[in-house]
């Protein structure tokens, strides 16, 4: 199958890796607005050709969307009027009212796949790309209603091929459990690290820094071009999330400034339980044949 | 060397193996007030023997305390009490201003050393004991003018065997250093941990995690018993990092609120630095010999 990706980063170029190797794809072109990435792509051999973007979407079976999605408000509609009849598309970001809603309209809406792997690092580029990096993880596919049986079949193929269980629900459900999974903790890394560095003995800081805070750090290294947008699109959602996290930690500090140590126990000892839930194997999920599948309805 | 372990779980443990795989401890005793601990730490072969409190610490060269903070103010005086004049006493708690005020007219307080090596992982007990747990961390040593130049030396020379750098600061500074980088990513993850689980939805978001929030919110799973006295004895610094984080993550929320996307932009992009700075091997260190020390003056 020829399968053109459009932006040669970390999930793209993961995505080229995994579907190469497991022959899912045949072809493989790349199409990437940064030259520098696309030549790094070229050379690290994520894909067969670099093609400028009317050319690349030309010819395809499937064309993935991997840019931030400030960028895709303007790729996708170009992607739908430009591909041939039988092409499926399915874009790869973290918000999907927005970009849903856009191309709602779009006489080709049927060959369109909203999707969002969960997975991913805090690196960036095409230097960044891993194998296996969806293995295990969730794939999100929106709105699959909307899309046509057959490109939906061949998007699902997919991601069972990468090895990833697939969550079905709407885009607004989508954006507002990400929020809480995904862009909550990116804005609390965020905060933290602007936090410590605000801090006078700013050298003591950083020599001390042992694992702990490292890990929960880690997401503050994460590139601003994917996520100002990400922040943007999905700003309501994520404006409740941070209201709801400044809650538990005002409650968490005022037990500590109110002396009520008991009530400090209650609070560590339910966020304990987050081991039992996050240690699972995903437990909600149904077994269907090689995949789990979950259909999430309200 | 004769060492006696009080406490075997994942400190003492962990100390336990490095010590005697350097042959820095020939001998290994333990004292734990879990009678199943002291099994299992045992059954591992952490410890030679364990031994009831009063026959464990005598005839050390030796004795390490790795308990829980609280348990540390009732377990040092009386560990100071029973010594022989030349054992040596360490502790390795996470807050020290309490404990040494404490001890502070002990008639031995010269055979101790406050300590902190900043090190762990989100498991305890016996069998959360790893290898190598300290080497390439920060050990930090207290108030060390108020030690015997012996004792200090002792200690100086297990964490470089450990293969730790030391960092001397007062006991003071290390529980405003340590509230910032240990104790507020800790609390932190505490609050996310109850944040998302008080969402309705709770197992979409447990299907969802990936490894951006699983990462962020790994610490959400260490112990209470150890958390809570640590978040006791340090409330107003880590009270006071709470303050300072809250009002991040305010402001993170406010460019959003008020549509502000080129001021998250620089909130973002000054989050990113912490890359660069967590990259480097302890910068601010001055080799000295086998071990990098660091002096922290006011």
């Amino acid at each position: 199958m020829k399968i053109t990706i459009i932006g040669l980063g970390l999930i793209g170029g993961s995505l080229a890796k995994d579907l190469r190797r497991s022959k899912f794809a045949t072809e493989l072109t790349g199409v990437d607005a940064n030259e520098i990435h696309a030549g790094e792509a070229l050379e690290l051999g994520l894909v067969d050709r670099v093609e400028p973007f009317e050319k690349g979407i030309k010819n395809a079976d499937l064309v993935i969307i991997a840019i931030p999605v400030d960028k895709e408000l303007e790729v996708l509609p170009a992607v739908l009027d430009g591909i041939d009849p039988n092409t499926t598309v399915a874009d790869m970001g973290s918000t999907k009212k927005m970009i849903t809603d856009l191309v709602k309209n779009h006489p080709k809406r049927k060959q369109f796949i909203p999707a969002h792997p969960m997975s991913g690092t805090e690196n960036s580029g095409p230097t960044a790309a891993i194998d296996d990096l969806f293995r295990g993880k969730i794939a999100i596919i929106c709105d699959h209603e909307d899309s046509g049986p057959q490109h939906l079949a061949l998007i699902e193929k997919m991601f069972q091929v990468l090895g990833m269980d697939i969550a079905y629900m709407s885009s607004d459900d989508q954006d507002h459990s990400t929020a809480f999974v995904s862009h909550l903790p990116h804005a609390a890394a965020f905060a933290l690290a602007n936090a410590v560095q605000a801090k006078e003995d700013r050298n003591i800081i950083f020599d001390l820094a042992s694992g702990g805070f490292r890990s929960t750090v880690r997401l503050a290294k994460s590139s601003c071009s994917m996520w100002k947008p990400i922040f943007e699109q999905n700003s309501q959602y994520v404006v409740n999330s941070l209201n709801v996290y400044i809650q538990h930690l005002q409650q968490f500090r005022d037990c500590m400034k109110n002396n009520e140590f008991d009530k400090l126990e209650e609070l560590i000892l339910n966020a304990n339980k987050i081991r039992t839930i996050l240690d699972g194997e995903h437990p909600h999920f149904i077994k269907n044949e090689e995949t789990f599948i979950k259909l999430y309805t309200k």
